[in-house]
């Protein structure tokens, strides 16, 4: 299919900071050829002006940009049903060593239907798998994945060298624990480590076979996972990279008080003021979560051009509190957002996830800083655009973009009345859901259509996954996860005289006194 | 049908504290005669004593405690449905004024729908509608509503007396507006004004209607809607009455920081100090909202008994802020749960709302507090029962209580896979969605089965409301809505000189420095 003709009763074509500067076109249409939008503007003009192969949608729906789903680690089956209850970061990350080990093609297909099915087409995939061995295999399966369901991936390898049980070098950690628990732990560790240059010909090798060849849907991301956990030579390597190949960087940041305390005690500064000195900070990068940022953090983020992407329900899960996300857009940062594979629903649901930052970010009282849908849907789609290698390419509605739009049915969102005050971008961020998602295009292909998708059943997929799991988890995993209730007690007792540092919250939400 | 057994893979028979607290039986059953349980158990051993009309669900099944939703002010169409996005709770109040008038019936009707799709079997309903001419055929209409889907109701009708505009005398404030606008104003108020002794006699006319009538299915409570807006004298009257009908009292409380600061400036204390100091406080009490209690006001409540009524999607959308949950439930406090009609989705759905509850409060760093799913089932279940006036007849599954329950199917849930790490209520509470509520029991009577109302369909319901809408907006709402349009700005210079305290907030979310 050449072109196509997608009508709508409205086109959100650029979501701007408020209903004025939002670009939002009644009785609609887009026109795209081979996977880039020609023109957009009234539907009977376009209609008149251009012979498309298909016509789809009609006065029934609302047409917005693909959503951008920008912190992601896959998964599919998410870490709580693999056996991790939510718990605090620095423990809930040990639990994750006792997930199961599976077929990453399998569960990246499942995650990429879940995603699809909530308007999202994009996704800033970030690797975080373990262990090592065969690591070329698993990003060949998961790059298959996204490729077969036809989604467009922000790529990368998240790389941790250093104080991998706390924030304290392995080996001194592990000193101070039982010598046959400090043995097995290694022994954990040594299966899951990588030398520095390992992960930069890795990067290499991921970008000259992917990022070349199929340049409209991939683009390959260096990722220094965040600083605790990354030397300074290692973060100086990645810049140049990025900068040498052209691309952007993706990593956590400040996601944890103890990550924030961690460059208190290190370099007596913020982790973003560090980086600052170091000449990391850009516009080609974006720090996930992001929540301990202070205001002078903020100044320095905003003043670099980087992109915070905010992960509403995981920072509430992992019990990492709630990014500062007004003060952030005030401040002028490009503030992004994603489902880090841990949203509310533990299903990946963009709509979802937009709306409890819509409904998060409320600062109590008449005149008090609040995000507003506008915003919010910016923040999933041109802010979320910029880090992603595929800046200027998605993310709005215009001509010489590509064709990465949702249908949503309007009828359910309006069922049995909306009046006329609620505008098109209100109405999709306070009632829009995945029943409402009909048809999703990615580079003009129609991925899902009508509530299905065109290729593999995910009735299939699921019945697979559940055919893989179906017998007794595997003694290593048991093993494993006995050592993990082993080590956690020594985990917290090393946190426990952290975090001492007295709070000035952002955001007031109660008070004792 | 006069017996059933109900047969579950998990009968969640009473929600604890946490997981060794809590009663689950694996393979059980709930077996009900003319919808009294009479036994709970294992499924065969109740099968081969009991002989059951029906048997109804399997081992595909999780069953739990029939949902309350313990605030609601009915509705159906929501708020913003009707033309009023949210905003701050004291001008969002006014927008509402300008509500379309509508068809009490068939929102109810509606409303019931959508809570009964979500697993909730009881609601805290508090009439606020306006105006009140009419207002007896207005409650005959909704309780006819919910008796005909079957729902279980703990009704009130909320009075407000004073302070209906801003948190002042309404004489003082009308007088600081230009004078037309003032006596607009004052005809709208008078429309929906109602003297202290008609509230009484109102309520002793539904209570003798319906009570007495229908006492299986329907409470009528008093409720006197929050401090500011009632006097003294008619707070000391409610009190005198529920003790003299044996029922309970319903009410809003500090739910934005100005009904705090209102307490301050009028008496030198916070309004739950104050309702202290009048001898109001007591387990027949339940109080909505509650976000800005202090701990000093925390320790009053759990001293008399009363209940909290949490809602959490409420309290954020209309900038009211988080109450302070982790710190009430270790602080004794009787915490329910409810939607407040303005749930995250804006459709009522209590699993939803039960989710964002167990997000939301988790305070950041190891070992700091967090609710857990089981306290929070308990919330919308055993503890919400409690101000309901059914307290002891619902709210757990065991024998004496009546069957109200709910059937999920795990499908879903534990697709494809789902570690036996995860109990059910974990599971319940962090994946299970409407999707998943096949069947809704209540008082013995299958009202919702196989995911259908067996009686009216609710595309019909739907397609009446729409059609009561179809017409264009009635004159007199557009006038309410530019009166109000005028009088905001007004509002909103009234309240800016207020807000000025210090705050020490219960949660640290994030911080400046």
């Amino acid at each position: 299919m050449a072109t196509s003709l997608i009508h709508g009763k409205y086109i959100i074509s650029r979501p701007g900071a408020d209903a004025e500067s939002s670009v939002v076109i009644t009785d609609g249409a887009v026109f795209q050829r081979d996977g880039v939008i020609e023109a957009v503007g009234d539907y009977r003009t376009l209609r008149a002006a251009h012979q498309a192969d298909e016509e789809i949608g009609g006065p029934g729906f609302v047409v917005f940009p693909g959503l951008v789903n920008a912190h992601h680690h896959g998964r599919g089956v998410s870490t709580l049903q693999m056996g991790a209850c939510d718990d605090s970061l620095e423990t809930w990350i040990l639990s994750g060593w006792g997930r199961r080990p599976h077929d990453h093609y399998l569960m990246t297909l499942y995650t990429a239907m879940q995603m699809i099915e909530s308007g999202t087409t994009t996704v800033m995939y970030n690797h975080s798998q373990t262990p090592v061995t065969g690591i070329e295999d698993d990003i060949a399966q998961v790059l298959k994945g996204f490729g077969d369901v036809g989604m467009r991936t922000a790529f990368s390898v998240y790389f941790r060298g250093q104080n991998r049980i706390v924030y304290q070098d392995d080996d001194a950690f592990l000193a101070g624990l039982p010598s046959d628990l400090a043995a097995d732990v290694r022994r954990y560790l040594s299966a899951t480590a990588m030398p520095d240059d390992d992960y930069f010909s890795m990067f290499q090798g991921v970008y000259g076979k992917y990022q070349s060849v199929e340049s409209d849907l991939v683009r390959v991301l260096v990722s220094p996972s965040n600083v605790q956990w990354v030397s300074d030579e290692f973060l100086t390597r990645t810049k140049d990279y990025a900068a040498r190949f052209n691309t952007a960087i993706h990593m956590h940041l400040v996601e944890s008080p103890y990550q924030k305390e961690y460059g208190l005690r290190r370099w007596g500064k913020t982790p973003v003021a560090h980086l600052n000195d170091l000449g990391f900070l850009g516009p080609e990068v974006s720090f996930a979560h992001s929540v301990w940022v202070t205001d002078q953090d903020i100044e320095l983020l905003a003043g670099s051009g980087a992109t915070v992407c905010h992960n509403p329900s995981s920072n509430l899960r992992l019990k990492n509190g709630v990014a500062p996300v007004t003060s952030m857009l005030s401040g002028g940062v490009n503030v992004a957002m994603g489902t880090d594979s841990t949203a509310i629903n533990d299903d990946d649901d963009m709509l979802q996830e937009m709306r409890l930052a819509l409904r998060l970010h409320r600062e109590p009282g008449i005149g008090a800083s609040a995000a507003n849908s506008q915003q919010v849907l910016s923040m999933a789609t041109a802010n979320a655009a910029r880090p992603t290698g595929f800046d200027g390419l998605i993310g709005t509605l215009e001509p010489g973009r590509r064709a990465d739009l949702v249908l949503a049915e309007r009828s359910s969102m309006e069922a049995p009345y909306l009046d006329q005050n609620i505008g098109p971008v209100d109405a999709l961020l306070n009632r829009g859901k995945p029943r409402d998602v009909s048809t999703v295009i990615i580079n003009g292909n129609v991925v899902y259509r009508d509530g299905r998708f065109p290729g593999t059943m995910k009735e299939d997929v699921l019945e697979e996954l559940r055919q893989r799991f179906a017998h007794p988890v595997e003694p290593e995993v048991v093993h494993t996860r006995q050592m993990v209730q082993r080590l956690i007690p020594f985990v917290e007792r090393f946190y426990s005289s952290w975090n001492a540092e007295r709070l000035a919250p952002h955001y007031r939400y109660n008070s004792r006194t």
